[in-house]
C-alpha cells in the first residue's frame, strides 16, 4: 500500500507527494478512495487561498467530494466490512454539544470539515475515518456516483429547508453546479414546475436537460416582470438563490408568492447587500438559508440508488490523479462549461 | 341541454332518470360532467344502503369523483372560461369555521359533500358548483384524468399527513385503490424503498406494475417477521394502513421504526380494535390519520400534467352512463381484479 | 339608537358626525362599540395621510381595535345573543382563496380591513359586523380590555411565528407598543429570559414593568458587544425586531444563534436595507416575518381571562369619544410617553 | 471522601454499603449528589423486580432523578467548575447513531440509562459523569429543585410532543406524579384552559393547587359526557393519558376533538387494549407518544430559575439516605398521598 496525496503548496500550485497510511482507530475504516470531485471552495482556495472566512496556511491538501473501498476495519467497527463500496460525509462532529444533541449537526462549532483549514482534505489514496460517517453504497452505485453524494447532499438539504413536496412551483437563480444539484433535487421530491434562470446559456442548456420546465437567460430578459407574467402576479412560493450575488439576492423579494419561502444557497460574499424587507414583510414571506447539510446521505443514497435521482449527467470533466493541476486549471478557465469536475484517484 | 341522474332506488338497484338542469349562483359554474368514478363508499352505500355513520334514506344520487366542462359561468365568476376543462372538489365547506380558518376544512361540521346522505352525488349530465371549488384542467390532461384526481388526493393526503420525503422507507398494508393511491403518492413525493401488502394476488401485482419495490402476500408470508429481516430488526419509518381490517392495524406497531410514523388511512369499521399502545410508548412512535384531503387538488393537477405522476394505469374499467347498473355489479363482484371503475357520462 | 363617527377630513383633523346606524345582514350582528384603540396606522394615517402603500382619500374613518356589546343579531347567526361583550377582529376575508384555504386567511388578497383605505373604520357608537369576527368575552373581561385584544393579537403572532416555547432565550428590538405586546406575548409562551432594547428610558422602563428580564439602551451601549458577553459569543435564539429601522434590522444576523430566527415585526420603510446575508447562512438562521396575525382571537382571549396576560398595564391613556382630536395629538406629541391610548365610546 | 450506595439486594429489601469512589475520565466530573428522587420505575423495580420489559437481577442500586455538586473535573472538561452545582441527565446516548444524529437521542439503541438494568442508578454519595449530561443550576436553584428536573422534563416533553402553546385547552386523565408534571408544563407553556381527571380525592387536591382549571373524579362523573357539554360536543384539542390503563387510553378518541392531539404518556402496560380507530380517523385525531424526554434540562432549568414553574411544590416527602427502606415502603404504602419523594444523600 502506497499513499500519495496532492498538496497545494501555493497559490495555483497542486503537487503530489507520497505520505504514510494512516493507522485506523478503533472505531474507524480504513478507506481506499477512488474518486473525489472538485468543489467551488476547492477552486476558491486553489485561487485565492481562501473562502468566506477561512485561509489557507502552508502546505495543504484540499478535496471532500468523495467515495472508495474499505480497506480495512478497526475493532469496534460493527457494520462495514472490508470490500464495502462506501460514500464519506467529510464532517466530523462531536456528538455531544447543543446543536449536535438537537440534530442540527451541521452547525457543531468542533465540526473537523475536510478541506476546511487547517482540517486537511482528501486529494489522497488512503484515508482513515470514523465508520459512522462512511455510508455504504449499494451494489448498482458506483463510487463516482458516490463522490457525487457530498454536492448532492447541499442541494437535497435546500430542497428540505424549503419543505419541497409534490407538485410545487419553484424557482432557482442561478445554474452552476449547486442551482443544478437543487434542480434536481426539486424534481426527486415532487416540484412540478421548475424555473432556472442564469446568465450562460451553456448553464441554461444544462438546466434544460436535467429537466428544468423553462429556463430564462437574465441578461436577455427581466426575470421579474416574466416571472410576474408567468404567474399572474402572483409569484413563486419557493424562490432559491444559489447564485450568491447582491443582484439576485435582491430580486428575491419581488419573485416570491405571499405567504413563500426563499431559500439562500449561494453564499452571499459581500457583507452589505441591499434589500427590500418591507415586501419581505407585506408578503410573510420566510427566507431560509443553508450551511452544508445534515442526516442525508442515506436518504441520498437511497435516491440515486433506486433512480430516483441520476446524479451521472452531472459529471462533465475527468481527470486522472497525476493531472490534478490540470484539472483544477480547467475548473477555473473553462468555468461555464464545467458543471462537475472528479478526480479519479489511482495509484 | 337533457340532464339525466343516476338514482339509486334501493339497495343494489340504480335507474337512469330525466331532471331538470340546474340554475347556477353568481359565483357558481355550470358543468358538463364527462367521466365520474366509482368509490368504494358508493359501493357500500348501494350494496349496504350505509357507509360508516351514513345511511341512504329515500332515493339517493351517488357518486362524487369527477370531472367535466364548463358549459356557463355565473356573473361574479373571475378564473374560469366557458370550455374550460375543470375536475371538482366534492366537499364544499362553510369558509368560516375554526376549522375552515385553520386551513383544515375536510374538518368543517358543516361541509356539503357530494353522494354523503343526504347530500346528493352527479352521476349525472350537469351540475352547478362554486368557482372555487372547480380546478381547471391544463391542455394535456383528459377529464378522464381529471375524475382520478379525487381518489388520488386521499393517498396525497396520506403521503402529506405521513411527511413522506426524497429517500423515504415505506411500508402500504392493502393494495386496494387506494392503498394504490397511496403508492403512487409516496412515489411522487420522493420514497425509495416501498414494500406494498395484500392477500390478492392480483393487486400485488398491479402494486408491482405501478411501481412497488416488492410486494408481499400476507397469506403466505409472515408480515412483520419478513420486515424484521429486511430491516435487520430497525422497522419501516412510515407505515400506511390502508385496508381498514383489525389485523393489519394491529400489525403497525410491530412494523413501524423507532420514532416512525403510522398513517391510517383505511377506514377501520370495528369500535373496539386491540391494539398494543405499550410498543407505541417504547418506540415514540405517532399515529396520524386521514379523513378525506384538503388543498391537495391543485398540487395533484400540477403533478398529472407533469408526468410526475402517471394516473391512467390505474383505471381497470370503464362503463358508458347507461350501464351503470352493470358497473356497480362488477364492482362489487369482481372486486379483486377491478382497482377503479370510471362512468362515462353520456347524455 | 344615535350613531356617530370620527372622520379624519383632513391631515390632523378629526370630526365628530351623526351616521345613520347600519342595518345587519343575515350572518351579522350589531355591535355597540365601547372601546377602540389609537395604532401606530392611525396615527399615520392622520398625520401624514397614509401608512405604507396605503393612502387615504376624501374623508376617512379610522379605527380598527375594538369591542363592545351585541344589541342585535342577523336571523342566521348562531353562536351570539344580544348583550354578549364581543372582540371584533377587523379582517373580513373571503374564505374561499388559496390562502383562506390553507389557513393563512392575513394574506388573503380580498381582505377588508377596517381603516385600511379604502375601508372605513370604527370611531363610531355602531358597527354591523359578521358573527364569525366576533368573538365572545367571558364575564371577567372588560371590553376595554377587548379592545386591546387586536395589538396583541400582533405580538402573539409575532411569538407564533418564532415557535416561541418554554425556556427559550428572546431578545427584542424596539419598546413601542407592538415591541411590548411581543414582550407579554413571549413571556405568556414560557420564555424565560428576554432582552429588550430601545432608546427611549421611558419605555425600557414599562419594559422591565412588563417582565423583561434586563433593559438595554441602545444609545448608551453597543448592542452586539453586550449580546455577545452575556451569550458568551453564542447570540441568542430567537431575535424579535419591533422597530423598522434600518439600524435594528442589520444589527439582528449579528445578534443571532446559529440555527437560530429573526422575527421581523416592525414595518421595515425603507426600501433598501443593506443586510449581512452571508452571517445569516453561516449562521444557518431564518427570518420569519409578521404580517398582521391568524386565527388568534379565541387563544387571545382565553389567555387574558385565564390571567395568562395581564393585558390591562398596557394602556397609558384614556379617552373620551368627544376629545378623539386631543388623544390623537397627544399620541403625536407624546409619544414616548404613549404605550396605548383608548377612545371610550359614548353617545 | 467515603462513597455509599443503596443496594436493592432482593424484591423490597434494600441494603446501604460502601463503595469505592469512582475515578473521572477525561471528559467527566465527580458530582457529590445530594438529592435524589424516587420514581415510580425504581418503586416498580424494588417491588416487582421489573418495570415494563428490564428485570432486575443480582444486586441493583436504583435511582436516576439527581443533582448535586461538582467535586472534581476532568482535564478536557471547559464548561463546569468544582463547586457548581448541577442537575444529571440520566441517559448517556452513543452521539453517533442515526437517532442521535437526527436530535432524538432518546430512541438512541445504545443510551445508558441509570438505574435501567443492568446499568446501575445513583442512589449514592459520589458518581463519575460526562460533562454534556451535567447542567449547571443558577444561583437560585437548589439541588433538591435540581433532582426534580428529571420527572419534570418527562412532563415538559409530554407538552412538547403536544405542542402545547398559548391559549390552549388541555385535559390530563391521571393524577400522580407524572400527570401533575403534565399539568405544570402544559401552564407554563400557555394552556389557559385545564381540566385533571383521577380517582383520588387526594390527587384531585393537589392537581387543584397546581393550577389545574377543573378537576373530575372519574368514579363520580361520566367524564366523556362532562366534558362534551363543557365544550358543547366539540371535544377537547389536547388529550395527555398518563395514567396508562386501558380505560383511560379507550377514552381518548371520544374526548379529542376534530383535528386534535392524543399524547401517550403513562405507560400502557397490557399489550392488547381495546380501542376505537374509526373515532379517531373521522376526527383526524393525531397520537403521539412520549418515552423519556430529549434537549429539554436546560429549558426546563431556565423555567424554574426564572420563576416560570414552581417545582418546590410537588415535593410530599423526603427521607434521609439512611431512611431509604423506609421511604421506598411509604411509596409503596401511602401512595395516593405521596406525590413525589426525594432521598436526601447524607455521608
Amino acid at each position: 500500500m502506497k499513499n500519495r496525496a496532492a498538496y497545494m503548496t501555493g497559490l495555483n500550485k497542486m503537487e503530489i507527494r507520497e505520505i504514510p497510511v494512516p493507522t485506523i482507530k478503533e472505531k474507524e475504516v480504513l478507506v481506499k478512495l477512488e474518486y473525489v470531485g472538485i468543489c467551488g471552495s476547492d477552486v476558491h482556495y486553489f485561487h485565492d487561498g481562501r473562502c468566506g472566512d477561512f485561509v489557507v496556511e502552508g502546505e495543504f491538501i484540499l478535496g471532500h467530494e468523495c467515495a472508495g473501498t474499505v480497506v480495512e476495519i478497526g475493532p469496534e467497527v460493527k457494520n462495514l466490512s472490508v470490500g464495502d463500496k462506501v460514500a464519506l460525509e467529510p464532517g466530523i462532529t462531536c456528538g455531544h454539544c447543543e446543536f449536535c444533541k438537537t440534530g442540527r449537526y451541521n452547525l457543531c462549532p468542533d465540526v473537523q470539515f475536510l478541506a476546511t483549514p487547517p482540517v486537511q482534505g482528501c486529494y489522497e489514496n488512503y484515508i482513515a475515518f470514523p465508520e459512522n460517517m462512511c455510508f455504504k453504497l449499494p451494489e448498482n452505485m458506483s463510487t463516482k456516483e458516490g463522490a457525487l453524494v457530498e454536492p448532492l447532499a447541499v442541494g437535497l438539504h435546500a430542497a428540505a429547508q424549503g419543505k419541497i413536496g409534490l407538485g410545487d412551483q419553484v424557482i432557482i437563480l442561478g445554474a452552476g453546479c449547486i442551482g443544478l444539484m437543487t434542480l434536481l433535487s426539486c424534481k426527486a421530491s415532487g416540484a412540478a414546475d421548475i424555473t432556472v434562470v442564469d446568465v450562460v446559456p451553456k448553464r441554461l442548456e444544462y438546466a434544460k436537460k436535467l429537466g428544468a420546465t423553462r429556463v430564462l437567460n437574465g441578461k436577455e430578459v427581466n426575470v421579474v416582470a416574466e416571472i410576474e407574467k408567468l404567474t399572474k402576479g402572483a409569484g413563486i412560493e419557493k424562490v432559491f438563490e444559489t447564485a450568491g450575488s447582491p443582484v439576485t439576492i435582491a430580486q428575491t423579494p419581488h419573485l416570491v408568492k405571499n405567504g413563500g419561502t426563499i431559500i439562500l444557497v449561494g453564499l452571499a460574499a459581500e457583507p452589505e447587500i441591499k434589500f427590500d424587507f418591507g415586501k419581505i414583510m407585506a408578503k410573510e414571506a420566510r427566507i431560509e438559508s443553508v450551511f452544508r447539510y445534515r442526516n442525508i446521505y442515506p436518504k441520498a443514497i437511497a435516491a440515486i440508488a433506486d433512480g430516483i435521482i441520476d446524479i451521472s449527467g452531472i459529471v462533465t470533466h475527468e481527470f486522472d490523479f497525476d493531472n490534478i493541476q490540470e484539472a483544477f486549471e480547467c475548473a477555473i478557465n473553462d468555468k461555464d462549461n464545467v458543471v462537475k469536475a472528479v478526480i479519479k484517484i489511482t495509484e
